[in-house]
Parts: C-alpha cells; structure tokens; sequence
C-alpha cells in the first residue's frame, strides 16, 4: 500500500500515513488537533480544514456544509477525506485546538512521567520456578515482583485469581500476565492470564455529557487514541436539562430508565469502536468517565434528589472505583469503571478534568476555566489555591428560553451581520433558516446594539423606524429571516424577551465570574489565561462575546478554547494514575463559592445586566 | 423462672443461673472453661464433672460414659446435665483446660483494648442534617464520623450501598446504622441499615480440622460466646487425611466437591447454632476460620496440589478476606470470612491461631506450642523471636497403622496397667473393647517397657516367657484383650511392628522439638511452658507420653494443655481487629524450618527411635 505524506499548517508538522487514511486520523498520528464534535461521524462540521497542496476531494454528502466558494478554495471536513497523494493542510482557526497545551500534553506520545502507569496495566511475569531454598508461595512469587512495581505493600488476589493458580503457573513454565488495576491506595489484580498477552489492553474515556456522550477507545500501551466516537445522550428522552432530568429520575420508577439509558449510549459507542479497532469489548480493562455531578449520580445509579433541593447536597463527590460490569457497561467482566470526583453539586467531575487537562493547578500564574452551558462553571485559581463556583445561565444559549432558539444544526442561523447595506445571516450547512443556535443569538444581540435597534439595556428604540422591527402582542422583535426565506414558513426573529433572557444568561456568567476574582481579590488583568471548555465554547466569537458582556474584556490571546477537556482529562486519568490521583486533589482543595447565598454576586448580577455592563470602565474595548 | 447458684472448683468462681440451663452454659457465663470436644453433644466425653454438693442426676444415655463408682461419686457430663439446685461442682484434672490464660483471656468478658475493635462492627450514627453553611454530600457526612472511628482516611463505599443512600437518609430523619468490616488496612462499609440496628451482630469462629469441624457463635457486643457446635469433617468420605484428600482433590473434578463437604459442614453447625440461639443467619456479619494450609486451600476451593510435592510449595499463606457466600456460606449475603494466615505448607492458620492464644508471641519468656496429630507441628518463641516446624510423625497416635489402632471412641482401650496381678484395662464407653486409641497406646508401650515385656529398642524380649505374648507371622505381638472379652471376637493386640510405628511417631515429634531447640540454641529447661494443643493433647497422659520420651522430660507443670487453641485464636481474631493483626504478624515473621532438609533433624530423628531416647541424660526423671 502507498504511503503519502501530509503536512499540518500552522503547526508545521508532517506525517506519513497509509493511502486510504482520513486526515482526521493522519492528524491523531501527527499528535495535531482538529476540532471535532460528533466523533468524526461528519455531522458536526467542526473539523473543516483547507487543502492548500495536493488532491484531495471533499464527500458529496458533506459539501452540504461548505459554500460555493469554500469548497472552491479546497476546504473539506477532515473526518470525511481520505489521504490519496501528498497534502499540505491548514487548520483554519475555527477547526484549531491545538494552542492549548492539554491536548498534546503527556497523554499521547510523550514520555511518561517517572513511576506513572495507567490505571489499569498489564504486566508480563517470568517467575523463577520454587526451589528447596526459596518454596515460598505461589501467591508470593507474584507479590515479590508486584511490590517492586507498585511499592505498595498490599497487592489484593481476589478469590477465583487465586483458585486455580497453582495449576495455571505450572502448566504455563511460571509464565503469566497479571491485569493490575489501583484502586485508591490499592492495588488489585484483576485478572491472571497463561503467557504473554500483555500486548493487547485497551481503555475507554467517556465525557458524560447532559447533551452528548463521547467516548474515545485508547491503546493504553501505546498511549494512543485510536478511535473516537459521540452521540447525543438518550436521556434527553426524559428531559432536555438536568433538572427536568431529575424531576424525571426521582419520580416512581424513573432512576432505572434514566440510568440504562446512558449505558446503552455508552455500550453502543464502546461496541463501535471496538468493531472498528478490530478489538474485542473483552481487551478493554478499565474506563474514566467524567460528567457533571447529575450525570455522574445518573451513571452510577446513585439518587440525585437532593442536589437540586437547598442546601444541593449530592449523595457523593468522590465515587467508588468499580466494576464496569455492575452498571452494565460491557467490557471485560472484571475492568474497573473510575468516575471523576466533583465538588459540589453544581462542580462536577468535568470540570475537575477541565482545571487538571488545562494544567491550571500545575502553574504559579493565575488562570481560569469558563465552562458555558445552562448552568455557567467557572474555575480559578493555580498550584496554590482554586476557587470555583457555578451560576445558573438558563438555556438561553443552548436555544432554550427563547422563541427561535436552537441547539447548533442544520439549518440555524450561527452568524449575522447588519450593515447600512442590510442583514446577512449564514446558517449552518447553508440550508434553509430554522432558527437560531447560540452563536447566532451572541451576534444578533451585537448587531442590534452596535446599529442601535436595541438599547445597551436590551430594549428597542420604540421611536426608531425599521423595517425588521414589529410588534406582537405589544413585544417588540427583530426579524431575521422572513417567512418566505425560511424552512418552517414562519419568521425566524428575536423577541425584547428573548434579549432578556440572553441578557440574564449572559450576566449570570459574567456575575459569575467577577464575583468569584473579587472573593479572591484579583482583577480580570491579573488572570494569565481563561480557557473556555465545553462543546459551546467551540462556537464561540470571542470579540462578540466580549462586546455584549459575556465574557470579560481581555486581550483575545488571553482567551483559548480546548474543546472537549472533560474527555481529554477522563483519558489522561486512564492513562495515568498520578493523574488521576492529581484530581482527587484538585476536587478535595478547590473551594466551591455557593453563589446563591453570595450576596455580592446578587450585586454583580444586577449590574452585569446591561450590555456590555452598567460598569463601562469594565469593558474599555468595546466601541459602541 | 427459679434461679439456681453454680459453684466451680477448684476456680471457686459462682454463678447464678436460670432453672434447666445446662451446666456447661453456666459455666461459660461464668468464664470458666471445661474440656469438650463434640460441641455439646455428649458424645466425646470430654466435659465429665463431679456433682460434690446438690442435687443432679446424669442423663441416661450419658450414664454408659462412666464406671459404677463414678456414678456413685456423682460424675455427669456437664453439656448433659441441667441445673435445677444449688449445686458445687468439681472439675477433675482431665477435664480441665482453665489453667492456661488463652481460654479466660480478653476475648471474653475482659474490657477491650484501647482503639480495638471487631473485625466487622455495627455503627449507629445520628447525622447532623445538611445546613447552607455545611452542604457536604451525605457520604462525607458518614465519613467524617467513620473516620474520626477509624483513623482511616479510607473507608470503602461499596455502590450499591450508595445508590438509595440519599432517600434513606432523608427518610430516617439522618439515623442509620452502618456495618463496617476491616480488611488489612482498608475499612469497607458492608451495609447501611435505617435506624439503629446495632444490637443485632454476631460472628461464627470456625476450627476447620482434618478430622472435626467445630465452630462457635459469638455474640460480638457482648463479646460472649453464645453457642458452640462439631461435628465430623464430611470430606473424610474423600480420605482419613491430608494427603489422601490433596491426591483426591487433584484427580479430575476433585476439588469441587472436597470444597463443598467442608462447606456443607459449616452450614450445617451455623444453622443449628443460628436455631438455638434464635437468630437469623443474615445476623452473622463475620467468620473467622482457621485450619492447616491443606484445610485452608479446600476451605477456599484453592487447588492445593503441590502442596504435598517437593519442594512443598502452597498457592498462599495469607489468604484474600472475601464475602462468606462467595464460598457457598450462608450467612449475610455482605458478610465477611477471613481465613487465618499460615507459615508454609505444614505449618498453617491452626498453629498461628494457637500461638496466638496461647499468648506466646506476647512474652519475654520463650515458651513452645506442640500439636500432634499425623503431623507435629511445634512452635517455639517470644516477644521478639518465633520459630517452627513440622514433622510427619504418621498416623499412628491417631489410629492408623498399628493393627488394633482406633480413634477415641466407645470401645477404645485409654487406659492400660500392667502388675504383678495382671492387666488391667480401660474402655472408652465402659464398653467391650474394639480397639486401642492413642492414650490407650502410650500406656501400653510405656508399661510393656516398665514391665521388662520389650526393650528400650521397641523390640520384645524374645527369651522372657509371658502369657499374652504370642508370634504370629515370626511378628511378636502382646494380647490385651483376649477375644472372649471383645466386642469383636478377636484378640486386641499390639504387634512389635505396631510398637516401631510407634515409636517412629514419637521419634519424629520428639526430634522435631529437639531440633527445633538446637537450632535455635536453646535446652529443654529455658522453656518456660510447652502448650499442648489439639484434641489429641486432653487425652494425653504426661507422665507416660514423658516415660516414652514423646513429649520432653520437664516438671509436669511446665506442660500445660490448652484444648482448641485454633478456634481460640479464630476467635480472638473475630472480635479482635488487633488480635488479627497480631496473627499476621506472627505468621510472616516466623521462620519455618524445613526439617526435611535440615541434616541434625535425621540425626535426632534416629536417636530418639529408643524408649525413652537413646540419650538417657535427655530424660532424667524417667526411671526404667
């Protein structure tokens, strides 16, 4: 088979790879990163790249995605094309996560830190036969080599390990694999195979998310992610949010469907990668899932019910290490599920991924994490000292709470602009509007303020005239796609309600954040960096989102996305255990600020409601 | 209900009683302890007392155990006979195990040690509710608490017990009793009970002998033993002994069901002691088992095949705590067995637990445990040092290999004198005579030497003329009982070749003993107290077992028997999580040496084939 080369511009890396290849693999085995959010299903449109050198065609069904002229000057979805000559690619900044260090970092590639081991490991023994001079027992033979690996003490047999050992060593010439998970400060044996199979463990991170659910399949070996895959989270069957979700889960009956639901996502997804990796589910030994602390409580079966009740007392903020098998995950019967340890109720396990793949906590500089969803989670703080807290934002920006919101697909209006010339709207895969998604509504509200229809307190000019502007039912809104242009036959517009609501959202996340540098005593310039995690964060225009307030107005280098790092820390969890046992640190010695019974935060909450703020030397850059 | 007073001499310890308790109950109420070995049953024997005030009549089937004399002198079985008057009682030598301080130690009525605890206890706790200021997650809540209990960062939260652990909380207004067990040094939560439960726990000791199984049931809060039962290992239907049971259990299909006799025979003793005491099984949380290695392998399905194959190599000394079910054992589902650990493969938990009670390991004095049985195995040591051994010293003392050897039974000869008038004998039973058990042959050795019928060779003075001496085979052999007298029909008989076995069988554990001193450069007179252990040592005559140089020639003081030392030790170790870490910590730092291979072993070995020794100087107190 041919081999071609292709080279990653701007990071300027090459790579050869089997002809047939796609470049979403060629940039995995390059250790460059291309965002990516449906698991290279070619749904999400998020790794679109531009082919700068060489022949490469983009699939007919995703040219859908890309205009006319996009596909004319090669741009195509790395996911979806295959490596059939030599390329030069570049990764336009939309499709770049490769400015932040966590995600190449240690986990792929890199040398492992000194004494570090994944959390599930295989270990290949040639044990030296008893002799009269040295007869000591079996289960000793193993321990002896075992203590010097792990330098623990304790070294747990389970029963049926040890049953038929004596036979096992002797019929193999003393010639066995152990499967040796560490659990806490333990270590347990999970599994005692004849010979040499240590070639062959495998491992599943998995971001448990309130809409999606992503796993990616690790050669734990190799460290290497050698498949990626996500869907969207059944559970949204029994409510969109995680508090329609509870309600839903602590009602007669309704914890058992709510937990099978996740695990078949999860079953399903591992199933795939497995067929696709040509593995066995019986060669992954060990899985780190992350969520929020719902979703944690939902994976494993635990009652979620008072979390959402003053004083939102979870059932548990560290999770036993366990069997996969005992919440019906199918992989090895005897792997071990690790679930992410949070904070609070509110400052989940994917957050604490978050603080550890950003390597906030590594750092004497200050830096944050912003994670944006229904509910704001923000993280700050150093090797030192973290603080966290988290505010309800509401759905306004996931589509919820507004009267043309949606949830970023086909068919939502994801930018706009408004000039003297008019409105120009561009919807994700260039189909016809439906409505708006996050993004969409971010730059809606921006233009209104900027062409001054709206006020900078969210309300129009009622003596302005202008043609997009009508009323109903004595609300003013903005029409964006008129009825004639749109899938759905109705106008797509943004309501003076719906611009509350944003503003609401929008001030609860800055609110959020300030409160939270003022309970520390530092100014926004004293933060070296804020990361914005999170699916959303992906999607974000960052002068925009600064302009109407959302975000706080700093130079824009100082703000980095790194897409999904819930799943990047589940998998450096997997791949090691200090990492692992990083997080338990970074949860145990963060302070969670509850923001509820905060009162500067209601201060900041009221004054953040107003665009950008009624505090204008806040946002110094914002022009109008 | 009448109450009646028990007196106890020669302890002069009293105790009131209810009418119709039996007085092997009052006297465990009373801490003192009487010889039994069949559990109660009133078959072994073992518990004869004298009724010296009051009125108490045995009952009839016991009344065959005694001779017409002792009936008059008011000799009953104490586990037959109830109490319904004032009553003093003597306990005669042979029924007495309360000289040694093991059987009146800590484990019963004695205060605990500071900080010791049960190796599986019942919690009741009463949780401050949640506030706004102190939202830790109901885990934390019971962590605290536990923790504070523990000294334990670590204390396990199995999932299942967590999944409903929110609701039941709340439900019982925060008061819940948790069972949390020790396991080395992790502390594990077995169940979490609404309310308070914790009046409700009870632990089974179990000794799983070769030959008997004897458990006993153990209130843990009062730290009372509250029933004890034995009965017959069932696996001797696959062979009389260790080594024929290993050849069995390592043919095809063998270890399933040697497992499951020994399991079925534990089953069997809870439920009764479960019955009599009118509790549930579920109530049992622990059981702490001890037995040889051999025993120990079956007791866990452990294959134990090269165990008995040089270089005698067992799968584990220190065996996995493990739920009891795990096995088949039907106790709570969560609850705990932990097998005593051993030294090596002839040296196991039984020895341990029987160093253990007997205190050895705690004292500046040395001191030595001996347990004969086919195997001799002897322990010698103090605070700082231990050493043991193990001799194969044959069946012999136990019935096998001499052609009228029988167990302790009715119709075993025990006792035997020979004078100027004659032979006078003794049977088990006052019964016709079978056979002769191990008491009955030490005697008969040790007056056929006194009596100038052989010589200190073993071999039988072919010039002296005797009535019972009769060849057969060119074999000489001595009549006991003649056939007429015989249940049988046939003479009882000991053969001069019955007479080499037997004295190749106190040839071994002498040397043993004297090896084992040697090595460790020691005589006989440093030795503070030889602990005899075993039921094989109550019916030792130590006089006679001296005079035929078994057992070495020291002020018969200095040889103390202390009964069921292992099931002493297992259940020191129930309620005891310092008993058992003591019982780890004998067994790892004990040096096993491994008289096979140890030359001054068959030297002495071949020195003491002589009555009493070929060394007369070793026993100077012997007068033949």
């Amino acid at each position: 088979m041919s081999k071609y080369s292709v080279k990653f511009l701007p990071n300027d890396i090459s790579v050869d790879v089997e002809e047939g290849t796609t470049i979403a693999e060629a940039s995995h085995q390059a250790d460059v990163f291309i965002s990516n959010l449906c698991g290279g299903e070619g749904v999400c449109g998020k790794c679109r790249i531009q082919i700068s050198r060489g022949r490469a065609e983009a699939e007919e069904h995703a040219k859908g995605l890309f205009s006319q002229d996009e596909i004319m000057k090669g741009y195509v979805l790395a996911c979806q094309t295959e490596v059939h000559d030599n390329l030069e690619v570049i990764i336009p900044p939309e499709s770049r996560v490769d400015e932040s260090q966590i995600l190449t970092g240690a986990a792929e590639g890199e040398p492992l830190l000194a004494n570090d081991n994944p959390i599930v490991r295989k270990i290949y023994l040639e044990l030296p036969p008893p002799t009269p001079e040295d007869n000591a027992p079996d289960v000793e033979r193993i321990s002896r080599v075992l203590t010097k690996e792990t330098g623990s003490r304790f070294v747990d047999f389970p029963l049926d390990c040890l049953q038929h050992l004596s036979d096992r060593l002797r019929e193999n010439e003393w010639k066995i694999t152990v499967t040796l998970s560490r659990d806490r400060n333990n270590y347990r044996i999970l599994q005692i195979d004849p010979l040499n199979t240590a070639g062959s463990n495998y491992g599943v991170a998995v971001d448990v998310g309130t809409t999606t659910v992503v796993t990616q399949l690790v050669d734990i070996n190799s460290r290497k992610v050698i498949g990626v895959k996500g869907t969207h989270n059944n559970q949204a069957s029994y409510g969109e949010d995680v508090i329609s979700r509870m309600i839903f889960a602590c009602g007669k009956g309704g914890m058992d469907p709510m937990q099978k639901a996740v695990v078949k996502n999860i079953n399903q997804l591992i199933g795939k990668l497995a067929k696709d990796n040509n593995i066995s589910v019986e060669e992954i030994n060990s899985i780190v899932a992350a969520g929020n602390t719902t979703m944690s409580h939902f994976l494993l079966g635990l009652t979620p019910c008072s979390i959402r009740l003053d004083p939102y007392v979870p059932t548990a903020r560290n999770f036993p290490q366990i069997r996969a098998e005992q919440i019906g995950i199918h992989i090895n019967p005897r792997g071990r599920l690790e679930t992410l340890p949070g904070v609070a109720s509110y400052v989940g396990g994917d957050i604490i991924a978050g603080v550890l793949a950003s390597g906030i906590a590594e750092h004497e500089e200050v830096r944050g994490l912003i994670d944006i969803g229904t509910n704001g989670e923000i993280a700050i703080g150093n090797r030192d000292w973290l603080v966290c807290c988290s505010a309800s934002a509401g759905p306004a920006f996931e589509g919820g709470g507004t009267r043309c919101g949606m949830r970023a697909r086909t068919g939502a209006i994801e930018k706009i602009e408004i000039s003297g010339s008019g409105l120009k709207y561009e919807t994700i895969g260039n189909a016809k509007p439906i409505g708006i998604c996050g993004s969409g509504l971010i730059a809606c509200i921006y233009e209104l303020v900027k062409n001054e229809v709206i006020g900078p307190d969210g309300k129009f000019h009622r003596t302005r005239k202008d043609d997009r502007v009508a009323i109903e039912d004595n609300i003013p809104q903005y029409i964006i796609a008129h009825a004639n242009e749109t899938e759905t036959g109705a106008d797509v517009v943004i309501t003076e309600t719906d611009i509350d609501n944003l503003i609401k959202s929008k001030g609860a996340v800055f609110a959020a954040i300030k409160s939270l540098l003022d309970y520390i005593d530092l100014g926004f310039d004293q933060i070296e960096t804020f990361y914005v995690a999170g699916g959303f964060g992906n999607f974000l225009d960052v002068p925009k989102s600064i302009a109407i307030g959302l975000l706080p107005d700093l130079p824009h280098e100082k703000i980095q996305f790194i897409g999904n790092s819930s799943l990047t820390g589940a998998r450096m969890c997997l791949l090691s255990e200090k990492a692992f046992e990083n997080c338990t640190n970074i949860a145990s010695s963060m302070t969670n600020i509850e923001l509820s019974t905060y009162q500067p935060f209601t201060d900041d909450y009221i004054a953040a409601l107003f665009l950008p703020h009624t505090d204008r030397k806040l946002f110094p850059s914002v022009e109008y």
